[in-house]
């Protein structure tokens, strides 16, 4: 075999076939084939697409890179879920409690952020002590003991992913749904549960621009899980819009406090909904009678109660959680109301702020970030607080102008 | 600028702007960029392709790259011309001598071989002294007294092509009708000759596919040399046939001096027409006229003193030339009539006894090759001898059956 060849095929849109994505992917792993010849082969499959059998194919070849998590010892339903990234996303800390809270379990391996994306890790890790690095054993036991846990992407799950996501991020072929569902499916296969909600976004913002893509990558994923007896459903969601009203690490678990603690906006209208969709399937009960149980949890602060336990067990305080005292209160220039908040902007914002690094080795300040005071069709009037940005000392003077330009105001 | 943005544009089929492609490639030379992103933005531009406009712009940045010769010192209309490839292409060895017997001038780069493509410095230098690294002092001064002279591509001439090229070569992105005109045309207008002619191959073993691909190349070609206000002249040839009945360097040299001195065949008359392209060009006379002259250089022995005078000029002798002792006769197993000679599986031939390198380090034995006893629509007869094999002592006995399947033969 010849991966020049491989490269070749693929490049005139044919099918590659098992042993040659093996010989390839393989091969990069293995450091036998260089970054430039495994970048070539990726821009082919992003332009030319991979079919449903090679993305099949690819998925088992990535989760046979590494080991596959042994649940066994979890007592129990496990169920996963996964979000294919939105801004302010911190559904993962909300959802964990609830269904922890309603009897069943989840083992939650997360990513950092990098670029224009935060990642469930920084944003626990916000809240001082907490651990995200327990070993597999202690991980599993806080789960069949909590119901939750979330720790930091174990290193000898999927290596294939690691080393193929870091060359997608640095050649500009990320954007493929079918390099998407492997990079997805394979990580949350090799997790061990049975039971897999993903939760589709798609928006200018995502990876997956469109409606449709969402759709196409739902199907797809749904097969990968048939081949290794998964259940897998997929929620498909739009993600023009932050999720939530916080966006930054210290705040967005404030605000995950908040949403357990009864507080109601779009983002825990789909927190509930994604609970409700995992109980259904780990309890194999109906969907409203699984919304009802996680609407309960909230209420009767069960959930709350859940989280507290989960944060305590990995070392966290939450007491100790610390947002910037400098802030910038952005105000509306006219009377409106307001038509659209940009979700990328926003991204940019925070990026602006400091919310993010921009290489894998910097270091966030935890504490800045944006709250959002008003929502979409919310009506305001000139002067009315838009957004708090949660700021630095010394910061540039230029993101107000900016914070102004995420609101799209239609004038009275 | 950002190269990922730039990647993304081509990525999804946009134009690229002349700011973007200078960033991207003078990057790439300098180093800024690495092989990686390079090798991702040529295969999205395999695949999505460049604009007309893109490869102009392009072709200017591979100029600007380096040097542009001076051929002011030349006295006479210079011409120049450039074959995109084919298997047993010795023409530029008979057409240099046959301008060079009409009053013109040719100041020949060329390239060595790699893969199943020989190279004309790799053909030379198989005539035992014979030099292909003259001074360019030396080289324009034997093109001014002798009329031709030939040498290896000079380092200082766009030394964005040799990077690029390598890395195109390593990961499967030669096949871009753009990168191609790019990398022949910058060269071409850098070698300083205002007339040049391509001899554009197309067919199953060359890089350009299709005669309708072949039509592209040369409005490309043509709108680049107005732009750089050269005549450009393109012959479109189709290569599935080898040219001419040797292939392999010292061979090839042998048969070179064979049709200098009358022997016929199809690469005789596709010289002829070669010759009286450029000598219109040159002289600005009738293509019927030039054709005349080119004729008689040959019938008249002129063109094949040049060629005597040309090699010696350069330090070879054509008396030493050597070819292997060890002989394979390759013979017809059936009577009937030859209907094809399958250029890309005599190529492969060719590698499989020894012809060409394989990496770019590899010594070739010059003495190794195949002659063609049999040519196109030939009757033949059991036991006829299709072909002779000049191989090493110790030779892969299955080219035997290798060369048997180069001829499909028609039974009676």
């Amino acid at each position: 075999m010849n991966i020049l060849n491989i490269i070749d095929k693929k490049r005139l849109n044919k099918h590659l076939e098992y042993e040659e994505l093996d010989y390839a992917f393989n091969g990069y792993l293995n450091k036998n084939i260089p970054d430039y010849q495994m970048s070539a082969l990726l821009m082919a499959i992003c332009i030319n697409k991979i079919d449903d059998k090679e993305i099949l194919d690819l998925t088992d070849i990535f989760i046979k890179s590494g080991q596959v998590l042994d649940v066994s010892a979890i007592n129990g339903p496990l169920v996963d879920k996964h979000s294919t990234g939105g801004v302010g996303d911190k559904t993962t800390m909300i959802i964990g409690p609830i269904i922890a809270a309603c009897g069943l379990k989840m083992a939650k391996m997360s990513g950092r952020g990098l670029g224009l994306t935060g990642g469930t890790i920084d944003k626990l890790e916000s809240i001082p002590g907490f651990n995200v690095n327990l070993s597999i054993e202690d991980f599993l036991h806080q789960v069949d003991n909590i119901g939750f846990a979330t720790i930091a992407q174990n290193e000898n799950l999927v290596p294939m992913d690691k080393k193929v996501y870091a060359l997608r991020d640095a050649t500009a072929t990320c954007e493929s749904l079918g390099l998407i569902a492997v990079s997805i499916m394979s990580k949350k296969i090799a997790s061990g549960s049975k039971n897999i909600l993903i939760d589709v976004k798609y928006g200018k913002g995502a990876l997956i621009k469109s409606k449709d893509d969402a759709y196409l990558f739902s199907q797809i994923a749904e097969k990968i899980g048939q081949k290794y007896n998964c259940k897998v459903k997929c929620i498909i969601d739009n993600m023009d819009m932050p999720l939530g009203d916080n966006i930054g690490n210290s705040l967005e678990v404030l605000e995950a406090i908040d949403i357990l603690n009864g507080k109601n906006n779009y983002l825990k209208d789909l927190c509930l909904k994604l609970a409700a969709t995992l109980i259904s399937m780990g309890k194999d009960i109906n969907y409203d009678e699984a919304y009802k149980l996680a609407q309960e949890a909230i209420d009767n602060k069960k959930a709350y109660e859940k989280f507290q336990e989960f944060v305590k067990a990995q070392g966290g305080d939450i007491t100790k959680i610390r947002v910037s005292p400098y802030k910038v209160m952005v105000k509306s220039l006219k009377n409106g109301q307001i038509v659209n908040i940009d979700a990328h902007k926003i991204a940019q914002l925070a990026r602006a702020i400091g919310c993010f690094r921009e290489t894998k080795e910097d270091k966030i300040d935890y504490s800045l970030g944006i709250v959002l005071n008003k929502r979409l069709n919310d009506k305001v009037k000139k002067d009315d607080i838009l957004c708090e940005l949660y700021v630095k000392e010394n910061y540039n003077k230029n993101i107000y102008d900016q914070a102004i330009n995420c609101f799209e105001i239609k004038e009275d």
